[in-house]
């Protein structure tokens, strides 16, 4: 069973300001919950499908609530709900500004579209980018549509939510740093550092300007054919990832 | 003003079975008409605000309608309509099977996500891919989602629908056929080819048996962390191309 009240309580969910107030956000589908469970995120409430809860017996959550197929479609951002939802306490994240030197840091300045975040999470659980810093004015990570592109990645890569600029100013004066442009140097032509930081705009403007300040090597993809519809910033970002684990 | 049989016509053509029986299909928003208007597709009707109609005197077009936001707005698949939609004809696109010896074919195997094929149609413009072959159990490129996704690049790819092993039939029989798996060798590791044929597979089951068969080399992207989700297979895609480009 489930109450108006805990309806309520889910779909206040969907808007960052309820997130914020409670600490917490929804996931749903079995195999997004099946990585919740497996990761260090508590879960506050589950709700379930008897089925579902007869092949999770062990299963810890603060709450937990059998109800049918129906109550599901009720509570669910899905056309096709999927046996379970869960309330997820959302994780505290501290960015240590130390672990930057070490590894690649993708840092994204605005991005905006949730489809576009979840696909760039996916592509860094795949590539074991070591952290993402995402503008303050970035989509949220626990937006239901990034949650759901990410197809579960985002339990395994570190995001942060920083100021751009007060970052980087902490870091040695050397530290390289990688902006991508359209009229970028070829970064198949270039040399590349392991230890980095990688920044992409926004899905219209590009890199801000005063982000822009920062960047020491300006890098694009080649091969454009001329006429040609420019990249998808999610594609870019893959292609750019993939020259930088090459 | 628009009729309700007009209404009623554009309304049809989000099925597949109207648009090829009336063999055309429809593209919306200032951007993709645009694309349209400059290539060598027909414009069979154009709907479009006062606004629109002013700014572009010189279209041509069988039948030209002024109709007002609020009917645009009934006839659009769009949240947020944008200015004009056109019923366009659709290319009479005949693969000569010569052709395919020269260049880069990408031959999609029962690609059914609309958004994988538009987004995978604007990085082959990117790109400059030859050609596209996809099975005729694939997604149609008239499909609305995925003439929108390629963001106006579907006039520029040469995409053609058929059956896969009756072209590779008629080829060489050492014509160079990449396939991409899971546990293909390392693509970085190897010279390609630069005239070949690049096969990926269904966003589920991968490559058909049938079709793998047919495969030379079978090609991965490295540095899967472990435990990490699959890359998605618009973003595989790319950044096989990119190294295909590279």
């Amino acid at each position: 069973m489930i109450s108006k009240n805990q309806i309520k309580f889910i779909r206040s969910l969907q808007l960052k300001k309820h997130r914020d107030a409670h600490n917490c956000f929804v996931v749903e589908g079995e195999k997004i919950v099946d990585e919740i469970i497996k990761s260090d995120f508590s879960i506050y409430q589950i709700f379930a499908t008897k089925g579902w809860l007869l092949s999770n017996p062990n299963i810890v959550a603060e709450q937990t609530h059998k109800i049918s197929e129906k109550e599901l479609s009720r509570i669910s951002q899905h056309s096709t709900p999927n046996k379970v939802l869960a309330v997820v306490e959302k994780a505290e994240r501290e960015l240590k500004i130390s672990t930057i030197t070490k590894g690649l840091t993708l840092v994204l300045d605005e991005i905006k579209d949730p489809g576009n975040l979840g696909t760039i999470i996916r592509v860094c659980d795949w590539f074991g980018v070591e952290r993402i810093i995402c503008s303050k004015n970035s989509v949220d990570i626990y937006n239901s549509k990034v949650v759901q592109a990410t197809m579960g990645s985002l339990v395994r890569v570190m995001l942060y939510y920083d100021d751009i600029e007060d970052v980087i100013n902490q870091l040695p004066s050397d530290f390289p740093i990688y902006g991508a442009y359209m009229d970028g140097k070829n970064i198949t032509d270039i040399v590349i550092e392991k230890d980095a930081i990688l920044i992409i705009g926004n899905e219209s403007f590009g890199i801000s300007d005063k982000v822009g300040l920062f960047i020491k090597e300006r890098i694009a993809i080649p091969n454009q054919k001329e006429g040609a519809e420019s990249l998808n910033v999610a594609i870019a970002t893959s292609i750019l990832l993939h020259e930088f684990r090459r």
